[in-house]
């Protein structure tokens, strides 16, 4: 007899919105919708408008849900699905379980986590990670989020807080870090970093971007995030002042020395920090996620390059290095993927 | 009705030996043997002089073993117990089974792992481990071993090779280290960098031991292991020359101020490495296991300082940092113990 289809429920709760959508176990996503959520709205009336959306598409769609899953930025109580910290956005969660109203509303087994593992367990069910036991993954975006599959599943710590892989020590006396350690590897691997270090060796060269000349003057000071000697420094796409990340590695792949050589160094960060993590787990493969993770074999080709500088040989043997394969809806996919990962007996 | 004893035999091979005991469900621990084994004995001699053992013992015992566990230094591989690498001491093991001979001798189930993870196993089941869910290990001495324990059982990786804590990249332009790589934690933390590096305190500041002064000649050269300048250095105890690490902590506890900075020192780097890996796993202890371990508080009371500087607060809350409990005969216990991990279904 064939089994019947079931259909899960993903909220993905950014800084700003919440998006929605239904998929189902072979992750075929039915639509999405978005959602506004302003900072000032009470907890209700969030999982009020959220949980009317939810009813209202899946009758649309005639799906009985199985499950509905919650991803949302922060550290994630791993019982009650309660916001313990990193929520700021969206004060109405703190402390709040992102769970019990849409448990008590639909009377289904509901599921929070927060963004990087719902990432993982959306790569792990529909995504690269499809066939993997374990692996490692890392989000790169305005923070660098982490993950990792254990044995077939996401894990997640006495407390529900594990994976934080932004949040190794690369150097000990390196810059302090929101999370208030210094030297994180976010600090040298988020949006900020790239951005940062594609303007400083701009400035500091004083050559014009794609020429990669060195200029005469002194040097601009480190880590200021902008020069402030030896002229003015405009803002303008054609000294780096307001490039994206994502425009560095562009820029990178028309040729832009200085660009290639930010997009290596970033590599070299991440090789560092699988290559080690390679020699504590014994993973099958590693995984780049979040926006930036749109560069593709750019990033992964010197990744996979520099990360036998770092890792055993042995335990090396055989790990792939992959971008994520789910885009512009990871969120929804990962939060509802969550649920086929828990409920796993 | 009661249920009887189950009894369990350790095999703990090292470089020149295999220690051998039985051992219960309690830890209980029925007497150990050594016997020595040379270079050149091969795989048939070494497990035939075992199993001989094994079978006298269990029998003047009286016991009924339900399963032998085999303990060894190097990469075990995870389904066949076979030596992939790092048992230079004993070729005659190089890509052979551990657990192949005593099992088709014994008919029991027969399992092997790497040494550090034994040692955790002998935690989880007999030592300072009980009770605990996931805690994660180092074992300090002429290496830097490592094991994860994760929802209360020994974490072994795809191939069984997970848990080289030893070799987590602390300073990518760092030492380089017996692995290929460098930097490697191992390089800050073994019993080797502890001699050297109170060795080269002694040498460089010119005092004499317990004093601290800092001398007015040159300063030697770093790394060397030796300082070379300003004039000849002996290897007697009273500059440190031949000090053991195990004396290093002896002097400190004694009151010698630069052996006193040389524990911080190893204190700090340990106290990094766990920080990391509290924002990783989230676990609920770290433990500190090895020859050098027995400074107790001595080296635990730092780590406990420094982890603040390197973990995020809320994963760090209620972490425990310990030593190990389980002492001279870690191995053998640590071996047995492995069975009772691995026979969980």
């Amino acid at each position: 007899m064939k089994q019947k289809q079931r259909y899960f429920c993903g909220v993905d709760f950014g800084g700003t919105s919440a998006k929605i959508g239904i998929v189902d176990e072979q992750g075929k996503l039915y639509g999405t919708e978005r959602l506004a959520i302003s900072a000032g709205q009470s907890y209700e009336d969030i999982f009020g408008m959220v949980a009317h959306c939810i009813r209202r598409r899946s009758r649309q769609l005639g799906a009985n849900l199985t499950a509905i899953g919650v991803g949302s930025p922060g550290f994630i109580d791993r019982t009650e699905g309660r916001v313990i910290q990193g929520s700021e956005n969206l004060p109405a969660f703190k402390n709040r379980s992102l769970v019990k109203y849409l448990h008590e509303d639909f009377l289904l087994p509901v599921f929070a986590d927060n963004d990087a593992n719902c990432a993982a367990a959306g790569e792990l069910q529909f995504g690269v990670g499809v066939g993997y036991d374990s692996f490692v993954m890392i989000t790169l975006g305005a923070g660098v989020g982490g993950a990792l599959v254990l044995e077939g599943r996401v894990f997640r710590g006495t407390r529900g807080l594990a994976g934080e892989i932004g949040h190794i020590c690369l150097d000990a006396h390196g810059p302090f870090c929101t999370c208030g350690s210094r030297g994180c590897f976010e600090q040298y691997a988020n949006a900020a970093a790239i951005e940062r270090s594609y303007r400083e060796k701009i400035e500091k060269r004083r050559g014009t971007p794609g020429t990669g000349a060195r200029g005469t003057g002194a040097p601009g000071r480190r880590g200021s995030g902008r020069s402030v000697s030896g002229g003015k420094v405009s803002d303008s796409p054609a000294n780096g002042g307001s490039i994206s990340a994502e425009s560095v590695f562009l820029r990178s792949r028309s040729g832009d020395p200085l660009a290639g050589e930010v997009v290596r160094e970033t590599a070299w960060h991440i090789a560092r920090v699988f290559g080690s993590l390679v020699n504590i787990f014994n993973p099958q493969a590693c995984i780049i996620g979040g926006g930036i993770s749109a560069a593709g074999e750019q990033l992964l080709q010197p990744v996979q390059e520099y990360i036998a500088d770092f890792a055993w040989p042995l335990p090396l043997e055989g790990v792939k290095i992959h971008s994520a394969e789910l885009h512009n809806d990871a969120g929804v996919l990962g939060a509802a993927a969550q649920c086929l990962d828990r409920l796993k007996s």
